[in-house]
């Protein structure tokens, strides 16, 4: 049997739940120094992990995890029938390098920091369609590769904005696979929801919160009118990193729409940095959400204090060059389901 | 029923063959005075396509293509349930950009010039899998983009080397289905594969034939012994962008494998310029194999010249950062077999 989408609806039902049974979780000097201290796999206070440019320290990162992975799991990338992934460096080559010698067969993503949903979601996919027995997502980001990337090279000094979020340097892997592990409960996958680009006109690359804010309310109330669901059938629902700014519209769109949280809903972003590191509107990126996911959520429902979440992961649709030419961020949003 | 994928291959067979049901077909200049010119859907003489930068002509091919798609399928976008796509662009802005007003699910992709294949193969699992009755594709390219993104810009006059390949301007877009057209026979897509990265150390962007022609013939090779078929089972095989060079390559891993390719095999960047055009090694990009396929391969199984025909989109993985850096270019090549 496939899974089920009801034709018009956005959420596709897998036949079967699709397990992770694998996670790693890594983060640098800021990410160390905040609210996930004690919680990630791997850490450093050296941004460059040990490399000699940022770009190839995010290839660092991108092994670190996949070799945590599979540490974690006891098994290896020959085990594997499908990897996905993608980062916020032009043409992603922090996946493709980090990738290249796993040998596993790659497809590479772009979803800006809605990357690591899509890669869940499109897992799940192929394994609960039959192409892959074990799938690994992984998505990253890195602070210093994405300032010079999307807005000035650090060394310029930038002055940041209060609606500025500070890009996470580190990231989130993960293992999926068909069967559930014998030994332990896992967490598993459910449903997921594909969503559809959301343009509210910001131009300001500082202001991304805002960007995306509208697309993921889209998507999680979609989410939950197509299952036919309220808030209160999850313990959590989380957005990707929409930071304090966007994290606010949400709640707003949701109360003006009759929508209920009732306290069920937080932010990636809002749950990396420590206030006192000033990191304005809280965090971003890629790795944002693949390391808020690994490192916390799901540690919190291995031992049972969640139960049920939705992870929606959230995107802004910008380069240096679309911004410069006028153009504005349109905003996208994918949420997957999670029980355990 | 799913489709199945046997343990340790890397061939999906779907449950049912997926339809082609639309495709629209768009060239530049360049592309329009080539061997394509009277088989392409919109050509124009303005490569700038009414707009005032490259990157919007870009936003403008994706949206005309999509345009046509649907003049062609007399549908809508309403009846799409997913639309997945990617270009060359840092961050694949025309086709976010591009396809922001049509409202469909969306997944963004980056596979470089495999991005059509790559978008093909998941749409073909998601329509298998039962998430879509019906999904797009869409892959452009810009010379004019790719070669500031990639090289250096236009403007600097750079000398050609005769190993480089010319980046298309221009496109496809191809509508996928679970259910066959009613009024006429329809290539469909009976398999695909997904490949891994093979590195053959090329560091010249200006080489991207070489640098992918190692994943392309280990991509056909291993599908053809996944599915246990030899390629006289295929009226054309044809790789994504080799280009002269790459094609060289791949015939002659070929006859040292004892593969007999028997005069079958192709390459998409050897069937876009004319020699007359002293485009060099030939034509490249994600608009290449895109554009191939739509305006001229799908045509010849229309016209029942080919049959059965296996599409193998190759990728170059790299950025101009990657490359100051002085890491070398992996290449991916995802295959995707069409019957009618």
């Amino acid at each position: 049997m496939t899974g089920t989408k009801k034709h018009g609806s956005i959420t596709y039902l897998p036949d079967s739940p699709v397990y992770i049974t694998s996670r790693a979780s890594l983060g640098g000097s800021e990410e160390k120094a905040g609210k996930l201290a004690s919680l990630l796999d791997i850490s450093s206070e050296d941004d460059y992990f040990g490399e000699d440019t940022w770009e190839k320290a995010e290839t660092a990162i991108v092994r670190m995890l996949v070799d945590q992975l599979y540490k974690s799991a006891q098994t290896t990338p020959e085990s594997t029938d499908l990897f996905l992934g993608g980062d916020l460096q032009k043409q992603c080559m922090a996946t493709s390098l980090g990738l290249l010698p796993y040998g596993v067969p790659y497809l590479g993503l772009y979803g800006a920091c809605s990357t690591f949903a899509e890669g869940l979601a499109l897992a799940s996919l192929a394994i609960d369609g039959g192409f892959a027995s074990s799938a690994g997502v992984v998505a990253t980001s890195h602070f210093c590769t994405a300032e010079r990337e999307y807005r000035t090279p650090l060394v310029y000094g930038n002055q940041r904005q209060p609606t500025a979020q500070r890009t996470v340097t580190g990231g989130g892997a993960i293992l999926l696979s068909k069967d559930a592990p014998k030994d332990r409960a896992a967490p598993h996958i459910t449903a997921f929801a594909i969503g559809k680009m959301r343009d509210l006109g910001i131009k300001d690359a500082s202001n991304m919160g805002a960007a995306m804010a509208p697309a993921a309310f889209e998507t999680i109330s979609t989410f939950l009118e197509d299952t036919r669901q309220t808030p209160e059938d999850f313990d959590l629902i989380v957005s990707g990193d929409l930071g304090n700014v966007g994290h606010r519209i949400v709640s707003r769109l949701a109360e003006a729409a009759g929508i209920d949280f009732g306290g069920r809903y937080d932010d990636c972003g809002r749950m990396v940095f420590d206030p006192s590191q000033d990191t304005h509107a809280g965090a971003s990126g890629c790795g944002c959400s693949a390391m808020v996911l690994t490192a916390s959520l799901l540690r919190r429902m291995e031992e049972g204090k969640i139960k049920r979440l939705l992870f929606a992961g959230t995107g802004a649709l910008l380069s240096a060059t679309s911004l410069l030419q006028g153009e504005s961020i349109p905003g996208i949003c994918h949420a997957v389901a999670i029980e355990i």
